[in-house]
């Protein structure tokens, strides 16, 4: 891997056959498998541990909310709104639209003068299922507010305050807020991406291709920003902090990055994406991890980062064994019998 | 392929690379690619089209409920009762839970003096989002008459009645009933299947591991009969005649199998499975279908059966055109805007 840009070379059709690094049983045979590629990188660029092929063109998806983050910190929104640790996680965050996530967002958008028409991200009803149930039974319906990416979108009007900027249209490539979220994103991956595929996400905002290793830079650069300006050094500090403090906001009660942050004490700063996409943050090794799933499918991704987690000894084999329901999960029919499991292929290369 | 049970020889990882035949694309990139395998077979059991590993075994899951109903007529169950064709299409259903499916298994239920408490298949919030809210919205919860396989159990429950067996611990592989329909996949899967792979499915009756090309073959037999015992002629006669004429029994009005069967007007009569699997039958062909994504993603199951009834010519260009947006569907993010598309790989080997 280098810094340099590749020419934005698009590897399209993805014909090259990545390894399978899950499988999915059921009863007393394989059922499906799930072949993906990741890249272990350290903050130099240095590629520590890899499998498939971890060049591949990928979009971030939502699993880069925390470099989408970085201008929420270095423009002072964040000083100016004396934003808390649960607000910056929640600004990173896929949340479940649990109540406590609803309402974090709701007051944030009262601080800034703001209300929930002011987000473009589209409604949803909560993931949360029985956050859903409650709302429904309650007599209310979906909001920007359950959307997954609300806090990420508050975050965003916030800036665009801070910037003095019109936030209409905020979601937009050409908007300021997104054209400074792209030179954050250009200095964190080490890459020209003036020319890089781009599309649009779920919430309406640019996804930008970026091949898979140098979105683990980006993520070894959060892990150790020591030699980045200190403006970004003490942003990156400031966002790892809240998420490691406040990982219920990052996801949800039920969702796998809540459960390994919180088990690993903030050792390990995990995220997903869409599509089957995962990025670690791991502060004490200084590495950044990516990974992606060919066929998009997120019980891969959540079951591959925790094969890499145990192979950097983040999750310990002790830890490892607690965790196996989340790891490496059973899967259960609608009366509760266990009938079969996720988990890492047996000839993995690992 | 032959009719000879191949001493259940189980590829159980998966190493054996299919050939990508769906790409997700998302604006100007592929985002997600997925593998599988086909077979379209005859009813000698010749396959006449096939991409990738289609010897493999197979768990059929919800995509033979035709195979599972063969007793519901077999056994006399379906004139002892009168059971309509909506009653025979949604016994081999994976059906969404909307009003016209609840009420039709409500009412089999009380014809055959029994209750939503005689069923084991558990109970799920309806699949049809709008029948859910509605149902939340209303103070109702989640029973066994949601499940989507609510009208296989109540079938179930008539062969019972009608073979005056016992119906408590119906769904148990050494119950009479599973023992009864083993019996019928074997003779039209045309293998010996006493010693396959075998687990429990999500309603919790057994599954069993069939190489995907006999699989085809049993849905040959369905679409050509004509060398089976007469008592199996009329009983495939009578399910297809069902489903052709039941489509929105079969799924549901949002679903891709109702659809293809509504626009074919039951020239093919298809079924989707859990874990990517997908079955067809071709009447006028006299051919049967069956697939596999290795991922067990239903997005490319759909788009891979289209490709299929596409060569086969059962959708001509002018249907395919206007199928399009359920062939290979659009993707919208949650603003409505159009931002990438489920589509037949460009280098699927068609």
């Amino acid at each position: 891997m280098s810094d340099q840009n590749k020419n934005n070379k698009i590897i399209s059709s993805g014909e090259q056959s990545n390894p399978v690094m899950v499988e999915v049983t059921r009863g007393n045979m394989v059922e499906s498998i799930h072949r993906a590629a990741y890249a272990v990188v350290d903050s130099d660029g240095k590629v520590v541990l890899s499998g498939g092929d971890y060049e591949k063109v990928t979009y971030g998806r939502s699993a880069i909310k925390c470099l989408q983050a970085l201008p929420l910190i270095e423009t002072g929104a964040a000083d100016a709104f004396n934003l808390t640790d649960a607000e910056i996680s929640i600004a990173c965050a896929s949340h479940d639209g649990q109540p406590r996530h609803v309402d974090t967002v709701a007051a944030w958008l009262k601080k800034i003068g703001c209300s929930a028409d002011d987000l473009e991200c589209g409604s949803h009803l909560p993931y949360h299922t029985q956050s859903m149930i409650e709302l429904l039974r309650s007599g209310g319906s979906e909001t920007a507010l359950h959307n997954n990416c609300s806090g990420k979108h508050v975050g965003f009007l916030t800036v665009c305050k801070q910037m003095a900027v019109n936030s209409k249209g905020y979601v937009k490539y050409e908007h300021p807020l997104q054209q400074r979220i792209l030179g954050a994103m250009e200095s964190m991956c080490g890459l020209d991406l003036g020319n890089a595929p781009q599309g649009h996400d779920g919430c309406g905002i640019p996804v930008i291709g970026v091949p898979l290793a140098n979105i683990a830079l980006a993520m070894a650069r959060f892990a150790d920003p020591s030699d980045q300006p200190e403006s970004r050094q003490e942003a990156c500090a400031r966002i790892t902090k809240a998420i490691a403090a406040e990982p219920f906001m990052i996801a949800g009660s039920d969702r796998f990055c809540t459960k390994i942050i919180e088990a690993t004490k903030g050792r390990a700063l995990i995220k997903t994406g869409a599509e089957g996409v995962y990025t670690g943050i791991i502060p004490e090794l200084g590495l950044g991890i990516a990974l992606k799933a060919d066929d998009g499918v997120t019980r891969s991704a959540e079951t591959l980062i925790g094969m890499i987690l145990k192979k950097l000894q983040i999750i310990d084999p002790a830890t490892a064994e607690n965790l196996k329901s989340v790891l490496e999960p059973p899967i259960f029919n609608r009366a509760g019998l266990q009938v079969g499991q996720i988990r890492a292929a047996q000839n993995a290369p690992f």
